[in-house]
């Protein structure tokens, strides 16, 4: 058994590497680091921030051999699921932000070469300054979340590329023995294929490289999606429960016949009320969880219905026109309409609202104009942190006066919690799901905000989220309670989540002696075989330093 | 160091657990399972069949325990890459042709649950007796191929799920540590979701198991396709290479822009011959390679040109007269012809052929209506045998009498070497590599046959194929050498292939110490610590016992 961590020596030594600049052990800077809006503070022990893969080599070769532990981040905006912090206590954070070059762009067969730091609103700029005719597939994490970072913990977007993994060829790995590996037709010299077809030859080994702790990526190649002829963003309103539900199966048959080709995202009536304003405080003082009268009274005051479903179509006009019809048909007969936004009409509803708004009629009509069109940028490749500001529902003191793009949650003192299962695509299983979890939420005191997003043909990931006021303690006790017991609930029921929280790693293996977190702690042994890459990361068994979690209530 | 293999032991147990019948050393045995297509004949040491993945988990231990290396096959169809034999002499040969069973399928979300016995014509059958709204992806392997057999390869098909491993979700593979692991959310009891979202939570690893050796796939959910309210297969015809090139641009942004949605298919002069008539030795004797003006007359009497696609289109009826007309379109100006052979027009054609050979009229064209019914069956998920015609082109004496869909290639005296690279989907590519392949081809006196698949929106899967007459030493011996330098040809340009044959398997690793092998390599060493899986299989840095192939000429 080798002796603990040698910290000293290690952190000696990347001084020398990187220069004292880029090794911090500041007080601020960790107190930076640890901020979350999920209740999941972990404090670094210091902060790494390479420029280079080569770098990155080394850095591992330093952890290896002074066995000290790092916690790679891309860009560091894990969003309610862990933020910015380490999975354990004391790990040494290794922040690629710096390394965020995009190597290559290929505008005819429509591909990035990226590095983990490259964001959103860096690829989207770029491609639109050098007009190339691709768009990139956003997600709502905001204009500063990495792609990389998002697709290693399997993340979805909006567009057709929403299923993001599906959307990689050609993945560098620095790995935990230190080694450069290179994924699919990569690692062959001259290989003119790596970037066009994933898999190479020889086991395919991408995925596992998502959700673990086996190596640090550096670089993907990213596919982009191609710019349509036309383009028609849209939202279908659905009026009651019972509407979704009967156009459910509805929906799935467009979605498994490929006319609904991207991703659509379905939210109930308090994810629109809740990017549109904060809890009525001063209307229910104490409680977290609007009466049925008092939802009922802000849905109909804000025109809106129990569901909204947003998605666009991208094809020819002719197609786009075809597809518009198909949806209007599968919606018949039931209490759901769908509003088309194609990019003209939209630009004319802009002025519109903006001339009536000066004359002071219909005062809500600016704002949806702006959701709407925050909606259209998504869905073309333009990111927003408009969606991030459902996470202001509980705070005190409502919301900040510049919540714009460039919100940073882990700043402010908000509170999220996200539970995340895959559903089979069918009316029977989200009802009953959502009905049980709005049960549990009930019993905790909290409103049950739900988004439900067609990942697939087949399946449905949806996002039960707990949006709760973090400098109260008691009710940040409530809501980790909640969470604890709706996550066991999910695995209980048979929907176990697709992504897992820091707070949610411990509670992956139900049962000690899975043979599938016994493969991946084998995989691990040989991958990292000094344990230095992200321990307890996607590794319910992990037992070694650092604290699991902390105390609940102690928010960072 | 453990002593070596103790085969009397592990056969006396096997025996014990599988009965007597389940577990064959007769000569006459090895025999059928050491024929090839291809030149690559391994004996096997003994044949086990089991019928349960129990009986699997105790035949792995057994192995582990006498330290017995094992060759799993499906049905043993994996033709001109090795068909039925082990990869190295002597190993054990594992054939799991007897566990059939078909263990559910979802006639609403779409998919079935298989085994590795299950073969295409019989899933498509269950399919169509069950009247289930979904048809399986077939590849022109023949009725008798087995599903997981090609996904574990990464072998393609036809339809819009011809991308098959795309289509799997949820693998049961049985380690070489006698384990079994469920992989995506199989692991968690109870999970409702395992057969429609394939990530799970944690590492995905599906991608480990397929062109590897680290365990048996025992079990898949497999996707199907769902049926389309219209259906369209098409042939597009293009007179001179010149006319393909100058489409390939157009056909690429159809197939970027998903409007061509499935995996079409492009074959030259030389696949459409062949599937049609032998090689004409009486005009040529001696030659392996027509002549200019042979090969144009052919072409003129067989009314083809230089190159046919066959794809087809799926959809509502609206969708499929517009993508009709799209690709009509793209094909303006060019040397290019579509026709669209919807089930109906196929039905009338059928019958008007039939009059016309009666009449003896036209004599080729029944001959054509059965190549497009064979291909429309393809792609409606009903399994043929018709392309496995090409095989028989230099085969003496023609083709056999019974040549029909149940066609076992490796029990013909036929040749055939694939080359299967990846190219990006771009005509200069195209056109470079088959000029230079062309050449390679007529250094050794062979007829380069060539298909070029869309296998995504971005790459091209080409098949370079030697048809050789493999009674003849001295063709045998060329074709193994024109094989042999094409490989290298295709690394050295910069075109890795994507599926290796028993042959290929050494060539696989240019550079003794490549991290990506090394990693593989280490990967076995936990998941396979004794090496019993296939050793040698994708694994080329392998030196351990048997053979690595037959001299040259020592055709099975």
């Amino acid at each position: 058994m080798p002796g603990g961590p040698d910290w000293n020596s290690a952190a000696a030594e990347w001084r020398q590497l990187l220069g004292d600049a880029s090794v911090s052990t500041a007080e601020e800077s960790l107190d930076h680091y640890a901020r979350t809006c999920s209740n999941s503070s972990r404090r670094a022990r210091a902060v790494l921030k390479p420029t280079t893969q080569d770098e990155v080599v080394e850095i591992v070769r330093i952890a290896r051999r002074y066995r000290t532990p790092l916690y790679p981040l891309s860009t560091g905006q894990n969003w309610g699921y862990g933020d910015a912090c380490p999975v354990r206590e004391g790990q040494v954070i290794l922040d690629l932000r710096r390394m965020n070059r995009i190597l290559e762009i290929d505008a005819e067969l429509g591909y990035a070469v990226i590095e983990p730091g490259v964001t959103q609103r860096q690829l989207s700029d770029a491609l639109a300054e050098r007009k190339i005719p691709f768009w990139c597939d956003c997600t709502g994490a905001g204009p500063h979340s990495s792609f990389i970072g998002n697709i290693v913990e399997r993340g979805f977007g909006h567009t057709p590329y929403g299923n993001r993994l599906q959307t990689v060829s050609g993945m560098e790995v620095v790995l935990g023995t230190g080694e450069l590996l290179r994924t699919g037709f990569g690692h062959y010299e001259g290989a003119k294929t790596t970037h066009l077809y994933p898999y190479g030859v020889g086991p395919f080994m991408d995925g596992l490289f998502t959700q673990s702790n086996f190596g640090i990526v550096t670089q993907i190649g990213l596919w982009l999606v191609p710019i349509p002829e036309a383009f028609c963003p849209y939202l279908v309103l659905f009026q009651e429960d019972d509407d979704l539900l009967r156009a459910l199966p509805r929906l799935q048959r467009l979605r498994l016949h490929r006319i609904l080709h991207s991703v659509p995202h379905i939210g109930n009536d308090l994810r629109a009320l809740s990017s549109d304003r904060p809890f009525p405080r001063d209307r229910l003082p104490g409680a977290a969880r609007l009466t049925p009268e008092l939802r009922a009274e802000l849905r109909r005051a804000a025109g809106i219905g129990a569901w909204a479903m947003s998605g666009a179509f991208y094809g020819t006009r002719a197609q786009v026109r075809l597809h518009r019809r198909l949806l209007n048909g599968a919606l018949r007969g039931i209490g759901a309409r769908a509003i088309f936004l194609p990019p003209t009409t939209l630009a004319l509803a802009r002025r519109a609202a903006a001339f009536l708004d000066r004359l002071g009629l219909f005062p809500g009509l600016g704002k949806k104009i702006r959701a709407a069109q925050a909606l259209s940028n998504m869905h073309s490749g333009r990111p927003t942190g408009f969606f991030l500001r459902g996470a202001f529902w509980r705070k005190q003191g409502g919301w900040p006066a510049d919540l714009g793009d460039d919100t940073d949650l882990a700043g402010e003192q908000v509170g999220i919690l996200w539970m995340a299962p895959i559903l089979p695509f069918r009316a029977q299983d989200l009802a009953e799901l959502t009905r049980r979890m709005d049960t549990l939420f009930a019993d905790h005191g909290f409103d049950c905000h739900v988004t439900v997003n067609m990942i697939n043909e087949r399946a449905l990931a949806a996002v039960y989220t707990i949006d709760y006021d973090a400098e109260d303690t008691d009710e940040t006790a409530r809501a980790l309670a909640c969470y604890d017991a709706g996550v066991a609930e999910l695995y209980r029921l048979g929907y176990p989540i697709y992504r897992a929280s820091l707070r949610g790693m411990g509670l992956l293996a139900p049962h000690a002696d899975d043979p599938f977190w016994a493969t991946v702690s084998r995989l691990k042994s040989v991958l990292d075989p000094d344990g230095i890459i992200a321990p307890g990361r996607y590794e319910p068994g992990f037992v070694g330093g650092g604290e699991e979690r902390n105390p609940a209530g102690a928010c960072g």
